[in-house]
C-alpha cells in the first residue's frame, strides 16, 4: 500500500497548507480519500496518474473535504473520461454535484454513480477479491464516516525451486497455487507447504477524520497497518477539541495504542500551530510509532 | 484602478495554470470577478487583503468561472467575517451555494446577499457618487454576462497655489470644489476655473468572458479605458472557437478596434498553447495595445 498525502491540514486552504485529500494504493486500486478544493491540482502536482482513480470515499460534507469533488468530476469530463466514476459519502452528496452540473449544463460523458450512506453501523462499501473498503462511523458534527481498507490474504506463492527439487511437472503450478498437494513425476504425493512460500502479508489501513475521541471505533481497527487519524488540536486547546468535536494529538495516540495499530500518522491540524513537531511529541507520549501528515508526502506501509 | 490576475486560464485548474478569476480595485472598492477553483488560494498567495471584498460577480455557472466561490465564502465564516457580501450572478448560484452550505450545517454569520441575473439586456448591478458596474450581455453556450465598470467624473481639485494668488479666502474652498465662482478678500468674482484643475480622469474596465465574437457590445464598451477579452483559441482553430461560443484572439483585437478601447488584455487560453506570445501577436494583427494576461500579473489602468 502506497499513500499520497495531497492535503493534511483543517479548515481553510492556504497557499501552502491544503485541505484534506490522499490517495491510497493498494493492489491495483487508486483509492482517492476526501477531495478538499484544490486537490486536483494536488494529484497534479504530485503525478499521481489520477485517471485512473476509479472510487472516491468522502467522509463529511464539510467544504474542506468535499469541494474540490465537483472540480475533478468536472475534469474527468474534460478530459474525455469513458470509465465510471463511484463515490461513496453522505446522503445529499449526489444532488450538490448534480445540481452544479446541470446549472453548467455540463453533464459527464462517463457513468458516474453515487452510493450514498446514512447508516451508523460500518457499511461495507467495495470488495473484491483483493481489498474490501468499510465505513468506520466517526462522530464529528455533522453524519462522518471514516474509511478502513484492507487488503485480502492472497494466494500462496509458488517456490519454484522447491517444485523442480522435488520433480514437480510444471502443470501442477495452478493446482499449487491454490493450496493443493500434488504428485511429483514419480508418483509421490508433496504436501503443499513444501512447495510454496507464504502470500505476501495483507496491509490494512484505516483512515478517520474528522472525530471527536471515539473508543467504539477500537474493535474495528483493531490491529491495522497504519491508522491516520486526525488531531486538530494539541492538549492545551482540549476545550475546543471537545467543542467541535475533534481530537487532540494525545486522543489520537490513545486510540493507536489501544487498537495496537502498527503506526500512526497525525493531521488535520488547526491553522493554529506553527510548529508541528509538538503533534508528534504530544502522541509520542502514549504511543512511539507516529508520523506526522505532510502535504505530498508518500508513506509506504 | 488597479487589476490583479489570478487565473486565467480556461478549463481545468493545473498547478501552474488557474482558471478565471479577477480583484478589481477602484476608487476605495475591491471587487471580485469570477471565482474558479482556487481563487481564495490565489488571493492569498498575491497578498490581497480579500476581506475587503463586498461585491462579487460570477459571469456564468461552467465551473471553470464558480467552483471556488463556495470555499471563499465558507473562509470568509471562519474568519469572523461580519460585514455583508453581495453576489451578482446567473438564477441558480444561490441553490447552488445554499444548499452546499446547509449539508455541512455550515451557514454564513454576516449577510449573504444574492442578486440572481436573467435578463438579456444591460442591468446596473451596483451604483454609489463613485463608480457603477453594469452587465455586459455576452454569448455562450449558457446564460453569460460580462461586465462594466465604469467610474464617474470626480469633483475639480483645489488649486491651492491658484487660490493664494486670487487671495481668496480658506473658508471657500468647499464651494470652489463644488464648482462656485467665489469672491477674493477684495470682493472680486474669481471664475472656479482659474481655482480649480481638472478632475482626475474617469476611468473604465470593461471584463468579458465567456463569448463567441460578439459585436452587438460595441457600443456598451465604446472607448473603455482597458478591455479584458476571452481569447480561448488562435484563429487556426477558429471552428472550435465558434463549436464551444469561444473567440480567437484575431476577434477579440477586432472588438477591440472597432470598440476604440485604450488597451485590451487577453487571456481565458486553451491549455493546448504552449506559447501564449502568440495570443498577442495574432491581436496586433488588427490592434496595437494588447497585453497578455498572467496568473499573478498587476495592470494599473
Amino acid at each position: 500500500m502506497k499513500l499520497t498525502i495531497l492535503g493534511c491540514h483543517s479548515a481553510t486552504p492556504r497557499w501552502d497548507a491544503h485541505p484534506t485529500a490522499q490517495v491510497l494504493e493498494a493492489r491495483g486500486h487508486l483509492f482517492l480519500i476526501d477531495c478538499g478544493e484544490g486537490a486536483q491540482v494536488q494529484l497534479r502536482r504530485y503525478k499521481v496518474k489520477f485517471a485512473r482513480i476509479k472510487h472516491i470515499f468522502i467522509s463529511h460534507l464539510h467544504g474542506d473535504h468535499f469541494f474540490g469533488l465537483v472540480g475533478l468530476i468536472s475534469t474527468f469530463r474534460l478530459l474525455g473520461r469513458e470509465t465510471e466514476l463511484h463515490i461513496y459519502g453522505p446522503k445529499g452528496i449526489k444532488e450538490a454535484i448534480i445540481l452544479q452540473l446541470k446549472l453548467g449544463n455540463s453533464w459527464t460523458n462517463y457513468p458516474l454513480l453515487f452510493h450514498e450512506l446514512d447508516d451508523k453501523e460500518p457499511q461495507l462499501l467495495f470488495e473484491d477479491n483483493k481489498i474490501s473498503v468499510t465505513t468506520i462511523p466517526l462522530r464529528h458534527r455533522v453524519y462522518t464516516n471514516g474509511f478502513l481498507f484492507r487488503e485480502k490474504i492472497g494466494e500462496r506463492k509458488l517456490d519454484i525451486k522447491a517444485t523442480q527439487a522435488a520433480d514437480v511437472s510444471m502443470s501442477y503450478y495452478s493446482k499449487i497455487k491454490q493450496g493443493f498437494d500434488v504428485k511429483n513425476e514419480a508418483g509421490d504425493l508433496i504436501p503443499n507447504a513444501q512447495l510454496t512460500l507464504d502470500p505476501e502479508p495483507s496491509k490494512s489501513y484505516a483512515f478517520c477524520s474528522d472525530t471527536a475521541y471515539e473508543p467504539n471505533i477500537i474493535p474495528q481497527i483493531k490491529g491495522v497497518t497504519t491508522l491516520y487519524h486526525e488531531s486538530t488540536f494539541l492538549t492545551e486547546h482540549q476545550e475546543l477539541a471537545v467543542k467541535t468535536r475533534h481530537s487532540t494529538a494525545l486522543e489520537a495516540a490513545m486510540i493507536a495504542r489501544d487498537a495496537k495499530v502498527g503506526t500512526l500518522i497525525v493531521g488535520h491540524y488547526s491553522g493554529r500551530y506553527n510548529d508541528l513537531e509538538l503533534f508528534g511529541k504530544e502522541a509520542n507520549e502514549v504511543f512511539d510509532n507516529v508520523e506526522l501528515a505532510e502535504d505530498g508526502k508518500v508513506f509506504l506501509l
